[in-house]
C-alpha cells in the first residue's frame, strides 16, 4: 500500500460542485489501495474577500488576527470536502495545521516550518480514514499563536506532510496539465515536461514559472520528495519533479540540454550610476538595499572605466520594492558617492534552464544568436551553472521566449490548451 | 476595577462598519476602567450560509465536519473584531474556543461545557489585552475535536467565561432594549423590564420568550453570574438579570407579581384518545415519545370518565417532532390500547410568569378572566411555582396576549420601537 499525499488549490475547490469533483478523485486514489492524505487551500477567491473585509475594517491589520482571519478559509474547505467523502461512505477527517502538527516559527504571514508532528494523522491512517489537512496554515509552539505560511503555502503543506509521513509521492493538482517549458499564454507551442529534476524546477520557479512555488519545492528537494504537478480536470500524466540523486541504483534518466524557458515581467532594474570602483563600494550598496527587505535578483556590474574610476551597477527587484530601494539610496547617496540613480520598470526577463547545460557549452551563444535573429537587444546577462538569465525591453520579452523555444528545439507540434485562473 | 464580559450577536456584527462600531463600544468600555473580554458570533447570516454551502455538497452531513466547517464563522468576526480593535491603539487578542479553554463533551452540534480553563484569556488581561473569544464553540478534551454549542451557543459562551472568570455583569448585546414584558411585535404596549430574577427569565424563555437562550440563563443562574441584556444600538440600560439570594446582606428587590406575557406559535398538540386508566400508561406513552428526541412541553390528562375507564392525554412539542412522535405512537397502538390519535398545529401557548405569584392568590383567575372577557378559549392549562400557561386556537394567541397585558397592568404609556433581526 502506498501513501500519496494531494494538494488541491484553490481553483479546484472553488464551489460545491467542485468538490464533489475532487471527492471523487481522492476517493478513487483510496480505492486503488493507496493511503491518502490531502492538503487544501481556501475555496476559490475566499482568501482575496478575507482580505478585502479586512480592508473595510481598517488598513493596519495586526499580523495575529490577519492569520486568525485567512485561516478561516481552509477550515471551511476542509470540512466540506471531508463531508463530501464521507457522503461517499469514506472514512475522512479534516485537520487544522495545529491539529496536523504543522509547526512553525512565530512570523504571522509568513511563517516558516520548524517541525511537523502528523500524530494525528497517523491515528486516523491507521483506522483506515482519509486525511484532510488545511493547507497554508501552522502554528507556533512557543506562542500558540495561529500561523500561515504565506502564499504558496498550500503547496508548502503538501510537501512538508509528504516528507513527515514518508509518502511515496506528492500530487499537485492544479488548473494546467503539469510543467510546460515555457508558459502556454505566451509561447503557444509549449510542451508539458514529462519529468524535471528539482533544481531544473527550481530555477524555472525563481525565473517566473508560477505553477509551483519555490518554497515548496525547496522542501521538496531538500527532503527527497517527488512531486507530480498535474491537472484536477482530466486524468494525465503531468509532471514528475524528482531528485537524480536520489534515483535507485543504476538507473539514471536523459536529461534535455534544455528543460524550460521561462518569462517574468514582474521586476523592475536600479542602476546606480557613477559608483567609485573602490573595494566595498558593492557591499555597501546592496546592505543598504537590503535593509529595505528588496529580493534582489539579478545583478551585474559593468567593466570600470579606468579613466573615470567610476563603474555601474544594475540590479533587478520586484517592481513594489523599487520605490523603497531608491529612497534608501538616495538618503546614502553621499556616503555611498554614486552619481545618480535610474529606475527602469518597463524590464522582462527571461531565463533558459536545464540541467543539460552544465555538460554542453554553446548554449549561451545559441540563446544570444536567438535573440539577436530576432532583433531583440540584451540589456542584462546573468548565469548560474544550470541557468542563462536576459533582460530585454518589456514588450519584446513575450516574442523573445517564443524565439529561444524555437531555436532549442522545444516546439511541440501542436497548440497547448490554456486554462484560466490559479490557485494558492 | 471591573471585569466586564460582553456579549454580540451576529447582527450586532453584520458588516465592517458594525465591527468599527462594536469596536468602539468595546473601547469606551475598556476606557471606563474596566477589563473587557468579548464573546462574539459570527458575522449577520454567515453560519446560514455556510450550512447552505454544506447542503450543496451533502444533505448528509457528517457532524465533526460541520462543526469544524460552522466554526469558521467566529474565527473571521473575532479576528476582524481584534484588528478592529487594535486599529485604535488598544492591545486586543483573538481566541477560538478551544484555545479559551472552552471544554464540552463530544456532542457535535450540541455539545455541553465540561469545564472553562480560561488561562490564555487571564494571562491576555494581564498584559492589558481586550479579550476577544469565539462564541459558540468548544472542543473535546476526550476525542481533541472541535465543537459548536448549538443555537444560543454564543449566550452560553458569555455566561460560562463570566463564570470563570469572576466577572462583575455579563453583557449580552442585542438588537432590541432589554427583555420585555411581552414581545413588542405582539404586544405594542409592551415595558422593557429593569430588573428580573434569573428564575423569572428562565420562565420566560422557555414559554418563547427568544432574546436570552434558556441554556444561558440556566447557566448563569447556577453560577451566580447577573446578566445585563442590552441594545448594540443604544447606550441605554437594558435588563438586569439577577439571582435574589445572591443580594447583599439586608438588600431586596422589590418584585412585581407579574414579569412578563410570553407567546409562543412553534408548539403542536397530539392528543390521544382513550387511554386506558390504569397505573403507567401515561409513563408508557412518554417513554415511546422520548424515544422519538421529541421536546415534550406541557402535559395535560383529563380526569377519567369512571365509567369508561379510559382517559384522554394531551401533550405540546415543537412542532418538527411532532410526526416521528405520531409514528411512534401509532406503532405502539396496540401495545398502548389507546383509541386513537389527534394532531393540532395550530395552536398557540400564552404564558404569564412572575415570581410575585408565590404569594399573591388569584393570578390563574384573574388570567382567565381576561381570555373569557375578550372570548378566547383555553385549551389546555398548566401551571408551575411562577407560571401559568394556557394553550389556545393560534390565531387567537396574540390578542389573547394583549388582553392579559393589560389586565395585568402591564401596559406601557407609549408603543414599542421594535428592530429587525436576531443574533446566535
Amino acid at each position: 500500500m502506498s501513501l500519496i499525499v494531494q494538494k488541491y488549490g484553490g481553483s479546484s475547490v472553488a464551489d460545491a460542485q467542485s468538490i464533489k469533483r475532487v471527492a471523487k478523485r481522492i476517493v478513487e486514489t483510496r480505492k486503488a489501495g493507496n493511503d491518502v492524505v490531502v492538503a487544501v487551500s481556501a475555496m476559490g477567491d475566499t482568501t482575496d474577500e478575507l482580505i478585502d473585509l479586512a480592508n473595510e475594517v481598517t488598513p493596519i491589520q495586526a499580523p495575529r488576527e490577519l492569520d486568525m482571519l485567512l485561516t478561516a478559509g481552509e477550515r471551511i474547505s476542509m470540512a466540506l470536502l471531508a463531508m463530501a467523502i464521507k457522503a461517499m461512505g469514506y472514512d475522512a477527517r479534516s485537520f487544522t495545521g495545529s491539529q496536523a502538527g504543522m509547526i512553525t516559527d512565530a512570523t504571522h504571514g509568513a511563517a516558516r516550518i520548524v517541525d511537523v508532528t502528523p500524530v494525528r494523522l497517523r491515528e486516523a491512517l491507521d483506522d483506515g480514514a482519509i486525511v484532510i489537512v488545511a493547507g497554508f496554515q501552522g502554528f507556533s509552539r512557543d506562542t500558540k499563536d495561529i500561523t500561515t505560511l504565506g502564499r504558496g503555502g498550500s503547496d508548502t503543506t503538501a510537501v512538508a506532510l509528504a516528507a513527515a509521513l514518508s509518502a511515496d509521492v506528492c500530487e499537485i493538482y492544479t488548473d494546467v496539465d503539469g510543467i510546460f517549458t515555457s508558459d502556454p499564454r505566451v509561447v503557444p507551442l509549449a510542451r508539458k515536461i514529462d519529468r524535471i529534476t528539482s533544481e531544473e524546477m527550481l530555477e524555472l520557479a525563481a525565473s517566473g514559472a508560477k505553477v509551483l512555488h519555490i518554497r515548496a519545492v525547496e522542501y521538496a528537494r531538500r527532503h527527497g520528495v517527488t512531486l507530480h504537478v498535474r491537472s484536477s480536470f482530466s486524468n494525465n500524466e503531468g509532471t514528475i519533479v524528482y531528485d537524480p540523486t536520489s534515483l535507485p541504483e543504476g538507473e539514471t534518466m536523459e536529461q534535455p540540454i534544455i528543460s524550460g524557458v521561462a518569462t517574468d515581467l514582474s521586476e523592475a532594474k536600479i542602476t546606480v550610476v557613477g559608483v567609485p570602483d573602490v573595494p566595498g563600494a558593492a557591499a555597501k550598496i546592496f546592505r543598504i538595499v537590503a535593509k529595505t527587505n528588496a529580493n534582489v535578483d539579478m545583478i551585474v556590474q559593468n567593466v570600470s572605466a579606468a579613466a573615470t574610476g567610476r563603474t555601474d551597477i544594475s540590479f533587478t527587484l520586484p517592481k513594489p520594492e523599487g520605490q523603497g530601494a531608491l529612497t534608501a539610496l538616495r538618503n546614502e547617496q553621499s556616503e555611498l558617492g554614486f552619481e545618480s540613480l535610474q529606475y527602469d520598470d518597463q524590464i522582462g526577463k527571461l531565463a533558459l534552464v536545464g540541467a543539460g547545460m552544465r555538460t554542453n557549452s554553446g548554449v549561451s551563444a545559441k540563446l544570444f544568436e536567438a535573440l539577436y535573429d530576432s532583433g531583440i537587444n540584451i540589456e542584462m546577462i546573468s548565469t548560474s551553472e544550470i541557468r542563462v538569465s536576459v533582460v530585454t525591453r518589456a514588450d519584446m520579452v513575450n516574442e523573445a521566449a517564443r524565439a529561444v523555444h524555437t531555436a532549442f528545439g522545444l516546439d511541440n507540434e501542436i497548440e497547448a490548451v490554456v486554462y484560466a485562473g490559479t490557485g494558492r
